[in-house]
């Protein structure tokens, strides 16, 4: 348990018992807290099964396999990045849903990589033995590099399996993570996206839902289904109101350890930029999809993901806007440096705060064109993304493994590929779009008079230098791209392709900025791990590093939440669908699709929807499996409310919620309103065998 | 014509013929340019019937005069706060319509006022003899502030007419504008909003179009009809392609005369500003609108407004993003100071560009802040406008006339009053909405530890602030603010209102921040005042000012528009309208009313709808009559196309056009959709006589 958290209680006297907070890795898992609070006894086997029917989607969010077949299960939103790629204007899997009714009818993925954990090792003495005490933030940042791409290759090329060191308490420590890749990924069940996110923006981060938020793929290996010695076997009931619940699943970041500074930092700057460049995209991308179906079908993912960031972000900057979070965070730092004061160790830690602080205000100050010019907000557009992948290959490839920006490390090599060569489609309309409106956007944010601008623009007004870049750039063709990643240097050089070139242009200013960035989170990695230490040598090594998109168990029980003089359930049900859908006179986004209108009369109306917790989660955990005491599937994750939105910062279960689809609402949805009995069966059962026979 | 017109010639050098350009004032009309290009002779006679018919909104927007009992037309985008502010959960005119069968039935608009110009007096003389050569800018703006007071007073007193001194050519001219006022203004007709602004925000500010964007009100005198003796006679055919047609309105806001120094502070920080701040609201708007129903009405009218403006400025950004305008701005500019070199007058005008130049780099750098706050964006709410203008107006009315702040001079008094005093509804969960998005709005852009921003918290997260200060506050009941407003200082301050609280303790830092405005605009104006001098001198007093909100002419030719290798008629049908929707399915915005749908076959689908024309205007031409060469109405302005919105900086023709309801559409529609055959009686007779005895 970390010192933030005990402090945190102290906020929330109303709360009987301490919040069931942690993000806790699955080599240092909170057994002692599940023994004393929930007499639960997570034994190496429970946990070991549970990690490995875990799964990454390297894509951004979470999943579990539910059958031996390598039948698995994530989000419709984290299907929905595949969905859009399969999908085209006369198939619209994203907005119709899909269901392959044989196996043969099973689609293929373009791109998309599962990552399922298979060990983890502590390299931290390897990496930091390679770092000279005496080193400035260059050197130190150079010799950190280079040993970790050289362990990452090592563990590659000794075991087959994708091995990335992950940095953990912002530097504190250095764990090796060994992933089995799964590559080839078939959908076999989506439900239509209105149904997956009904209520939409509006509902989103907010209880009561009801939602089927799911998205069912397999998992094959030459050709075949995977054969999955650990899934987990479905309950057909979902869990009860006061359950104990366990949650496995990839929590992409968080903040908690973050000093003061930092905090300020990012409430200040990072985050009023995040929202403007999002609400900007919001309304261009809002506008071109009402033009026409086709337009919105195009911009319909990214559209997704533009409300859901802008929610969520507005969410966090309510929290680090509230006195109260500032002031706790305050109180705990001022305490922390009163208990090191005199120690021996104490002077290394207080130093570390300032270093922190300096760091901090360089990354602020040039957060902004960071963003924008290394971070590519301002050519927005995949064409730009593509040949910037392409420009840059040829130019790190050829240097040795441990002085490569670190996407061109070799352990990353088959990942980027897999992205960089995807047949994904990329719409010429819709990029020009994009690239024209962040053109304006980087001309408001440097002015337009700047050089970079200037150069960028190239003397036009930004529509035209967009339509000029994107229609005369052969980037989009995955063919074009495989010849110039093969053929190097020359073949990127003889190409004049124009948004290479126009990548060309920026990239001595955007390799400047990320050298700045490097070094500056290197200082940054050097103090955090000094207070790390510190805060070991007070507390004991007790608590759970902030998230990295990395495999995490969380707990919590089954709650409703009760506010001043209102209380809300835990759970909807099918009839709660129903009655908002009248409610709302079918209202978009509250309306129904034919299908759930036509089927209403078949469905069990008391069958649980949705549920929430309080197990601690954050964006990433999208999908991830919610077990129970047998670690049997009893739902899945796919929202936190809005109260949850500052567990970026702190964690609190006083009105935060994670929500999950109940694995009875998955059944009796699949069951009565998509009659896919044989998939039903082989979740049930975890077999595949019948339903090839259809 | 002015220099910039002929200048912007070279730069569109397809045109056989120049441009329509000009948006002319009546006292100063372009009777030389209208006789020898279209061998037309606006007589006196002419001009002054066309003056008194027109109409100016004071909410923002034009209109005419189209029976002699006072019947009156403009847009239903101009009505649509008229009709917001009539509306409730119960009757939604905005969205379904309104049509009075009688006379009785017409509804009384809650703080309408209508302004008909009377006269123009030049008393340029009389506000220069006043101002002393010598003064520093802080003494200048008030001896010009106390002088432009007193004459206003004195022809209040005198004419008991609404009397505006209007500052012309940036500080070159001052001329005093009469008006009569009616406040009286009772609905009659409206479409639905849907048919009025048929294609949303996608269509917005594009053609072809299809709206039949009107609504028609009557201006009453002592609870009867007002008597009009000057109105416009209305075409049943409007015009055909080629005409000749003229239009009279007023436009806003234009900066053709700006500066090389004032354009790029305008592109560098005012503009990206302003579509920073809507992009957000339109965000929040947007999302709380598909929450239900009930949010979508009474955010519908600010909705409108904000997406209006974000599609202009966006278009108005990439104009001056467009290099070739700073580029011939920067020519022109240069030509200019090159004949100004060596004349006598020549070194003040010269000055004066450096004098623009410094003024503006001072208000680039508090734009932000002065639109926060004295602008009252971090702010955002009915109520903190209300109370601010309670808390000011206590504290300006016992000053002398000459010394108060602009809005609360003798000769305004009327005016404010009705608007601070009006029933309009105002909603405390829309209030609390906006209040709280810009309290975090204006956190992220000036930082949360500012002095200013944690006074205005007060410690609170800006949900929570809002909340309380809404909540708390009375200024939304119309008799406490007559009750205040009478009672002065003593009961305002008695009152402890929190919002007026609020407004007060942000009220000396937005008094400096608009005094520094106050000051280098009257900076401005005199150098502004030096270049008109030169340029009288080297090419006489010739051309037009740019637009100030007041009544302008201008005129063009019915014209479609020929892209590379795309032309664009001039008009759209009915059978246009019709086809869209089905062409589109539908699909909202793209969906027609119920009643369009069902009157379908009694329509004549070869009717024109809408045309464009190359007359020159810009926002606040809404709803300006366009009339024949006999002074007939013939159609009415409601839209410029994409390409007209960088006219706010130069006007081109090349591809930009005014759009345009046709006459003949109005008739059909009411006729044979709406079947307001009395209403249509009096707009052919120009008479109400039958109407009554319904």
């Amino acid at each position: 348990m970390n010192r933030l958290f005990i402090f945190l209680c102290c906020l929330a006297p109303s709360l009987a018992a301490p919040g069931d907070e942690g993000l806790w890795l699955f080599n240092q898992p909170p057994r002692r807290q599940l023994l004393e609070r929930y007499h639960f006894d997570a034994t190496d086997a429970w946990l070991r099964h549970l990690q490995k029917a875990s799964i990454r989607f390297n894509s951004g969010g979470s999943g579990s396999f539910i059958s031996r077949d390598g039948l698995l299960i994530s989000n419709h939103h984290v299907g929905a990045d595949a969905l859009q790629k399969l999908s085209s204007e006369k198939k619209d899997y994203l907005k119709n849903g899909f269901y392959a009714r044989t196996r043969a009818g099973e689609i293929k993925c373009l791109d998309l990589e599962l990552n399922v954990l298979e060990s983890i090792e502590d390299v931290t003495a390897r990496v930091n033995a390679a770092v000279p005490a005496e080193a400035d933030p260059a050197a130190a940042f150079a010799a950190r590099r280079s040993v970790i791409a050289a362990i990452e290759k090592e563990s590659l090329e000794q075991t087959g399996l994708r091995s990335d060191v992950v940095t953990l308490w912002q530097g504190g420590a250095y764990h090796l993570y060994r992933y089995k890749r799964y590559t080839d990924v078939r959908l076999v069940f989506a439900p239509e996206q209105q149904m997956a996110f009904y209520g939409g923006d509006p509902d989103n981060f907010e209880f009561p839902r009801c939602d089927l938020d799911i998205c069912i793929f397999r998992a094959y290996e030459n050709g075949q289904p995977a054969r999955i010695d650990d899934f987990l076997h479905f309950s057909p009931q979902g869990p009860r109101d006061g359950d104990l619940v366990l949650v496995s699943g990839n929590p992409g970041r968080t903040s908690r350890l973050l000093t003061v500074a930092e905090l300020e930092e990012l409430r200040d700057t990072a985050l009023p930029f995040r929202l403007e460049s999002l609400k900007w995209r919001e309304s261009l991308l809002d506008s071109w999809s009402a033009r026409g179906e086709e337009n919105a079908r195009r911009a319909k993912d990214a559209l997704f993901g533009v409300k859901n960031a802008r929610k969520l972000f507005d969410g966090e900057l309510a929290g680090l806007l509230d006195p109260s979070l500032p002031a706790a965070k305050t109180a705990a730092e001022s305490d922390f440096k009163a208990r090191l004061a005199g120690r021996p160790d104490g002077a290394d830690a207080l130093a570390a705060f300032d270093k922190i602080a300096a760091a901090s205000k360089i990354l602020g100050g040039q957060f902004v064109k960071y963003s924008l010019i290394e971070g590519a907000q301002g050519f927005n557009s995949e064409t730009f993304r593509l040949a910037r992948v392409l420009l840059r290959a040829a130019e790190e490839r050829p240097k040795p493994n441990g002085q490569r920006l670190r996407e061109f490390s070799d352990s990353g090599r088959a990942s980027l590929e897999l992205a960089l060569l995807s047949d994904k489609p990329i719409y010429a309309d819709l990029e020009t779009l994009t690239l024209a409106d962040s053109l304006a956007f980087l001309a408001c944010r440097l002015g337009a008079d700047d050089p970079l601008v200037q150069r960028v623009l190239n003397g036009k007004p930004p529509p035209a230098r967009a339509a000029e870049l994107i229609h005369g750039s052969k980037v989009r063709q995955s063919a074009f791209r495989r010849q110039l990643y093969e053929g190097g240097a020359a073949a990127v050089d003889a190409a004049r392709d124009p948004m290479i070139e126009l990548a060309r242009a920026v990239d001595a200013k955007a390799r400047a900025l990320r050298k700045t960035f490097e070094e500056q989170t290197e200082v940054k990695s050097q103090a955090h791990a000094a207070l790390a230490r510190a805060r070991n040598a007070l507390d004991g090594n007790a608590g759970y590093p902030d998230a990295t998109f990395t495999l995490r168990m969380a707990f919590g029980t089954v709650q409703g939440i009760r506010e001043t003089g209102l209380e809300t359930p835990p759970m909807t049900t099918f009839a709660s669908l129903y009655a908002k859908a009248e409610e709302m006179k079918g209202r978009p986004p509250f309306n129904l699709t034919p299908l759930w209108t036509a089927r209403k009369t078949s469905v069990n109306m008391k069958t649980p929807l949705d549920f929430i917790s309080t197990a601690d989660i954050i964006g990433g955990n999208s999908g991830s499996p919610v077990v129970d005491r047998a670690g049997d599937f009893v739902g899945i994750i796919f929202d936190g409310n809005l109260q949850s939105l500052s567990w970026d910062y702190a964690f609190s279960d006083a009105e935060g919620r994670a929500v999950s689809v109940d694995s009875a609402a998955i059944l009796e949805a699949l069951e009565h309103v998509y009659r896919a009995k044989l998939l039903v069966s082989e979740i049930l059962t975890g077999k595949a065998g019948q339903r090839d026979r259809l």
